[in-house]
């Protein structure tokens, strides 16, 4: 894409009352736009990145059988007053109006619920199980303090998988295959090396659930992680019996701050009993569903890594999730005979034949102001044609300083 | 994708109070799951066709320069009360909420305002026009009735474009680049030859705004169409002046029920002044930027291809919007070597190899219950391999009831 056909521009001056890094560079750079506390709007650049961080999501829920939907964001009083979940005693971070009719209407911070009660459809017989389903969907949440830009919001991207299953072992072998796929997805963006699966509190059935916990001075949550058994344990859950049972010790943990970017949860047959989803085993007995929920936050992944991957210049975005693979900057284009393409011209086509997903900064800007504006951005690599480099491109990575200068075909072949 | 893992069935009995032919097919066939009234989840067949639908929608848009982005849910009032489309007196759609502290939030049924004020960082000179941004977003409004399946709902995706322009001349020229993109749409999801550009009231800066009606027995609105000239005028702009204006003549016109799938609208200047969006021209004179607003009901063009594309055993997709571009139906599968595959998936393989979309359907049903599924789905080829087919593969169209029989070769070229 051209730069100069981009409508965003990098911003000097934004509002002095967001005080977080990822807002302040995502904002700064033209990713998001705010258009309340903890609500952002996503603009091109962002919402490349977005699509991005999906498609590796995607690809890892289809590849353990998962089925992608897309559910709705109102919501029935009447299904959540089933599990208990409606009343904003139990439930406090609910949106909710009223339908023309006078009835009561919420708007989904979560969708367990309405997928579950969807499922009395489609499931009746030990033949329609298992069934994975999920969706990346936008959730609404109440949420009194938003005061970490796209960590934490009431209005917020997350793909949420569902999980049912005939039993508890069933269950459980899902159950392991989705932390399988979570940690190949957080290697996928580039938090692989920080993110941990971390024991948290669980429900009635299961003693624990499992976070994945990002490590991140910023985050919100604190974990006791072991880092050579690579698992971390939540405060919450921190006691000398959870640490004999996951076979931790306390001298081996270090206190860390860390960021929740994705978790999963074992429902056991309760939510399924509340709705009455049961299936008929091949025997002819009556059983109630094993019900699981997987979740990640598909925005708060974007925070967390611009939180973990900058510097005082601005952005440095691991290339799976990078808007563009590369920035070709066009220095004081030569004057080229009349019609004839600049050099820029030139690598930018030579690369968008390849494929090559390239935003070419044609603008009419001092040299300094295009470094500068790339490094803000954080494409992972910068190329820059000038009348310095002649038949030659200056290759840079976005995370290095050196510099090289290799020819268009060389060029190619380091971006392919 | 295998049939046999595809969560969704074909269901008998479906709500008594689903009245419209769109809502039955597609509820029948699994695209999709009434929430509530107006308000319908997209199972895994809808959601690929709208994928399918956005695509197309995609491509054009930014075939005329449309930056896709992605605007929020929630909205502040202090926006829309600048536009005076806050109060419910005047814009009677309005779902609201409340924030934590106690401030009104609403839920957006449109997003001009929030898209202008938004422009404010990025419009200051006429070098940062023109500028064009659409997204595909869901809108919610509290409709009173949604008698319509998702023709008419609580909550539809809706691609909505907003250009900014310089002058009412550079507007009116990109205003009929739109017009030729939606038409190319139109044409692209099958609806071309029944969608004609309507005439509509304008507002305070042109006489007439533009829809793109879809002929449909079932649809809401009343045109008058001059099928020679393949232009119709809305019921409530039809008047002698208007004729005149329009050079059409009044016998000459048809009287037809019709779906208003596409408006376009020009606002000229009013909301940029009334939301101070003006930019500096070249001569240092400030000027209000040009804004028009075009958009596409994405759930609607869905519900109009099954009202229109169907016969009594189920749905026609058109090919360009099909879930899948084949549906192969393996019928008693013939007893093979053990650990060898049957021909069907032989088949299906094959087809997968050649990246064709196939819907395999491998579970152990009888023959009649496929044949009546694949006709209820609708996928536009059935492939059908049985033992009376042999090594050959019977082949159909879905609206056609002529087969003939063909080799693997042969069928990967038809499908191709």
């Amino acid at each position: 894409m051209r730069q100069s056909q981009l409508f965003t521009k990098t911003l000097k001056n934004i509002s002095a009352d967001e005080q977080s890094v990822n807002a302040k560079l995502l904002t700064r750079a033209g990713f998001i736009h705010k258009e309340m506390a903890g609500v952002y709007a996503y603009l091109p650049l962002g919402l490349r990145v977005i699509e991005k961080i999906k498609q590796i999501v995607r690809e890892e829920m289809n590849a353990i059988g998962g089925q992608e939907l897309l559910m709705t964001s109102l919501q029935r009083k009447e299904l959540w007053a089933k599990t208990d979940r409606w009343d904003d005693k139990n439930v406090d971070v609910w949106f909710k109006s009223r339908l023309k009719t006078g009835a009561d209407v919420g708007l989904a911070w979560s969708h367990e619920e309405p997928i579950t009660d969807m499922m009395l459809n489609y499931i009746s017989s030990y033949r329609d199980l298992p069934a994975y389903v999920y969706q990346f969907q936008t959730k609404l949440r109440n949420e009194l303090r938003a005061k970490s830009g796209i960590l934490r919001g009431k209005e917020f991207l997350m793909k949420d998988l569902y999980s049912y299953s005939l039993s508890a072992e069933a269950h459980e072998e899902f159950y392991k295959k989705a932390i399988d796929a979570y940690l190949r997805i957080f290697g996928g963006v580039g938090l692989g090396k920080d993110t941990f699966l971390t024991f948290a509190s669980g429900g009635a059935f299961t003693q624990f659930s499992h976070e994945f916990q990002t490590l991140l001075d910023e985050g919100e949550d604190v974990i006791y992680l072991d880092r050579s058994k690579k698992i971390a344990i939540n405060k919450e859950v921190l006691s000398d019996k959870a640490l004999e049972q996951l076979d931790l010790k306390r001298k081996e943990l270090e206190e860390v701050r860390a960021s929740e970017t994705g978790n999963i949860f074992n429902f056991g047959t309760a939510k399924s009993e509340q709705m009455g989803l049961y299936y008929i085993d091949e025997k002819g007995k009556k059983m109630p569903v094993v019900l699981g929920s997987y979740g990640i936050g598909i925005t708060r992944v974007m925070g967390v890594i611009v939180e973990k991957f900058h510097d005082d210049k601005g952005i440095i975005w691991p290339e799976s999730v990078a808007p563009f693979q590369v920035h070709l900057l066009e220095l004081s284009p030569t004057p080229s005979p009349q019609s004839s393409p600049t050099r820029g011209e030139e690598v930018y086509r030579a690369l968008r034949d390849e494929e090559i997903e390239v935003l070419y900064d044609d603008r009419d800007l001092t040299a300094g102001e295009k470094f500068a504006d790339a490094d803000l951005i954080g494409i992972p690599w910068r190329a820059v044609v000038s009348k310095k480099t002649g038949d030659r491109v200056e290759i840079k990575r976005r995370s290095e300083s050196e510099s090289k200068l290799v020819d268009l075909k060389e060029l190619i072949k380091e971006l392919s």
